[in-house]
């Protein structure tokens, strides 16, 4: 099975000129799924995991599933006003702009060894973003982990520091 | 253990005058979420399920796990804009206006056995929504599945014709 044909192309998505990678037909289908989080487990090597972050929102679909796996905390990363208790947040640009990520200062305790996940690795901005949120809580950063990786992006030059896995790469 | 102490109280958020129940310590603890998942498991008594759906965003959380135990699709019920396929929507009322809920038209076959998820039972008002759209997919719905049910605000009495289970009542 190959898991990039449960990955849909969406021409033009949010807005023209876009190439969208749509995961719904991946979530959608037990077997694939399986599969897909099989690949990105065994990309630890049986590294020990306190604590995983999942992105707003598509990192929160295989975050979890990690989390369930590795017997780890789930930790959400949301958009400006989502979460309820105290937090830090981090910002990043955008085309147009920035916008910035929150996460709860109890999320993370200093030593934790931390998993972030996100489905896609793009131009980076959000990746760096989610480590420094973990970096200022203390957390030490095991792997940045994504579905996809846009390698003509070139992202991975924004968190070259840390190990980086992606399932699949475009 | 009681999952209860995993759910924190937060005054006045989102605004004043609410009491916002956060699920982020039960997602952090990894036995408490196993817990919880055992609960809304053992609620099904082994129906079989197609697909279960997962409201935005906390319905995705454990609508991910429920649907990795269930060896069922899952599918993302998202707000208007967030889904790139073809979508149909149904709308929902707030306290001010209205607002809608959107799924992919592919998501669902004509008699797929659906678990419809969300995190709380208030109103009732987007559990409706999230079961017009399974219905008008041609799901039939098994059963709507809460961590929370708030029962001093009745929302069952909208979704009363289908089994309702929620692991924690108020």
């Amino acid at each position: 099975m190959m898991i990039e044909n449960y990955i849909r192309d969406i021409q033009g998505f949010p807005k023209e000129g876009i190439l969208f990678k749509d995961i719904t037909p991946l979530l959608n289908d037990p077997i694939a799924r399986k599969e897909c989080l099989s690949i990105l487990i065994e990309s630890l090597k049986g590294q020990k995991i306190d604590k995983v972050i999942g992105a707003e929102s598509r990192g929160f679909f295989f975050g979890m599933l990690l989390a369930d796996r590795l017997n780890a905390g789930f930790v959400p990363v949301r958009k400006p006003g989502k979460l309820p208790f105290d937090i830090i947040s981090a910002s990043y640009e955008l085309e147009y702009g920035t916008d910035s990520l929150e996460i709860h200062t109890d999320a993370i305790k200093k030593g934790d060894k931390v998993l972030i996940h996100d489905d896609v690795l793009a131009t980076g901005g959000t990746a760096k973003a989610l480590g420094d949120l973990v970096t200022e809580l203390g957390g030490e950063i095991v792997q940045f982990n994504f579905l996809m990786e846009l390698s003509f992006l070139n992202g991975r030059e924004k968190i070259k520091d840390y190990p980086i896995f992606a399932a699949i790469n475009y």
